[in-house]
């Protein structure tokens, strides 16, 4: 019997899928949760569960009874998870999750952030300084479920919070930025735009998958930023797409649509946490990372 | 039917009952939930429910069809509540009950939080300025619980979070240092404390009772400090307890106790938001509800 067993919730997901891969390409023992019934990484044992429902997540962590928690799973509809009331409900399943796994024996939680944390009127995110004021109420309900552990921190268990900044990659959503775009490109159409001035912390999704796992196995506590401390930006990577295609970059419409009120102009995060406490650095940049996407 | 129906969680605690009763002398319709089989307050209709159960609480809020809802229920166990894993599931609990009462149809929610959710290093304790830095698993586990509400405000619910200063006076519990301190003096017993040179804003429970039901009933949004902006040492409230039994003071030994590690100096709340923009003043001094406090 492993004597580390590792639980990804969310496993079917963009982030959670990258988490388990990455733990399960390290030879552990990962079980992995959805409530939905795509297929799970390979090696990943995968469980299907809603964790909105109360029982059935009693049972389920009984049953696996795992050491290490993932937990990566939450409401993210895109256009409509930044203001859905299922953030509260996530909420409560998630402190309600990490209560019932530390009181079954498990040793050390992994909760999943996010840069909408912070308050985005500063261009570098530093965990512990960049104040915590979320504009949204995404971000308020990551906030209180980032508390949560570090509560539980407070009562002796072993957790840290990942802050994740901008995921890219393989997985993502369809209607986001990249993907619609690399769609846009490869068949040919004109792509509307805003000018891409932002400048964004891009990171591949496997090195996410990395850094998670990175965390996981270490002792590091509180937040933690999952970014890799450059921005390009997004009119860059937008023509390095282009460029990877061989696509017409004048297809790239920038300026074609206005930048939302209040977009930030630089969404950064400070690494240091992550380079020097977790010991993990990001292995893609942005721009192989970016054309091997478009490529696909 | 009456247009505002209020439900009020612990409703037989040393808050909630204050809170249910001065909605009830108001004239209002006023339930109250429990998991105790003590009474509730007169003029308040009781359901004994364990909140932290899932189906019976939705069952509950369907019952009971709610527009406001004060929750004051959580465990505060003496002694063992600051570090509580328990502290984590009254976090949830709370969570899922304000999406419930908001799905439902509710109109506003209040929730009870402390002046534990501040960090300690400072004397006047201001929303919005003084930094959210609890040192306690019981402190971050309500400032989560506030993150919750002001999530939900995000949404355009009407939401309010009261941080509680220190309430006394009839109903607290025993082991508390002002109920100790009395049955020790009635009983003619020396009582050991500290040197009492701390400043703490107490607030007796009638004008907690009182602030909450204005709050709820008012359409202020946020952290909103519930105290009277007056700092009495421990010393003065002991003194004001003998002199009103007509005690020996001689009994109060202060400094027979050291002061706890990092006990702050000052605890007080800044008032102006309860004071200007709710309208509410607290009526009973603290030498007043001390001395009525301790002859019962």
């Amino acid at each position: 019997m492993p004597s580390e067993i590792f639980l990804v919730t969310g496993a079917t997901g963009f982030i959670g899928s990258a988490a388990a891969r990455a733990l399960a390409a390290a030879g552990l023992k990962v079980h992995g949760v959805s409530a939905s019934a795509r297929p799970g990484p390979a090696g990943v044992e995968m469980h299907r569960c809603d964790l909105l429902a109360h029982d059935p997540v009693a049972a389920l962590l009984e049953r696996i009874a795992p050491t290490h928690l993932i937990h990566c799973a939450w409401d993210v509809s895109h256009g409509s998870y930044w203001t859905a009331p299922a953030n509260l409900a996530w909420l409560a399943s998630g402190a309600r999750m990490l209560q019932l796994f530390l009181a079954g024996g498990g040793r050390r939680a992994i909760g999943l952030g996010s840069c909408a944390e912070y308050a985005w009127t500063e261009a570098i995110h530093k965990e512990g300084h960049t104040p915590t004021t979320p504009a949204t109420p995404y971000g308020r309900c990551k906030l209180a479920l980032c508390e949560a552990h570090e509560a539980a921190r407070l009562m002796g268990a072993s957790t840290a919070w990942a802050r994740l900044f901008f995921p890219y990659g393989q997985g993502d959503g369809e209607a986001r930025f990249l993907p619609s775009l690399v769609r846009s490109l490869r068949e040919g159409r004109s792509f509307d735009t805003t000018p891409g001035t932002q400048r964004r912390d891009f990171i591949h999704i496997d090195d996410v998958g990395e850094a998670l796992a990175a965390l996981a196995r270490s002792a590091v506590g509180g937040p933690v930023n999952i970014g890799t401390g450059t921005g390009p930006t997004l009119r860059e990577v937008a023509l390095e797409a282009a460029r990877a295609l061989g696509a017409d970059p004048a297809l790239l419409r920038f300026g074609a649509m206005p930048l939302r009120d209040g977009d930030p102009a630089v969404l950064m995060a400070e690494v240091t946490r992550l380079r020097d406490e977790v010991g993990f650095t990001p292995r893609i940049g942005w721009q192989e990372g970016v054309a091997r996407f478009a490529i696909g």
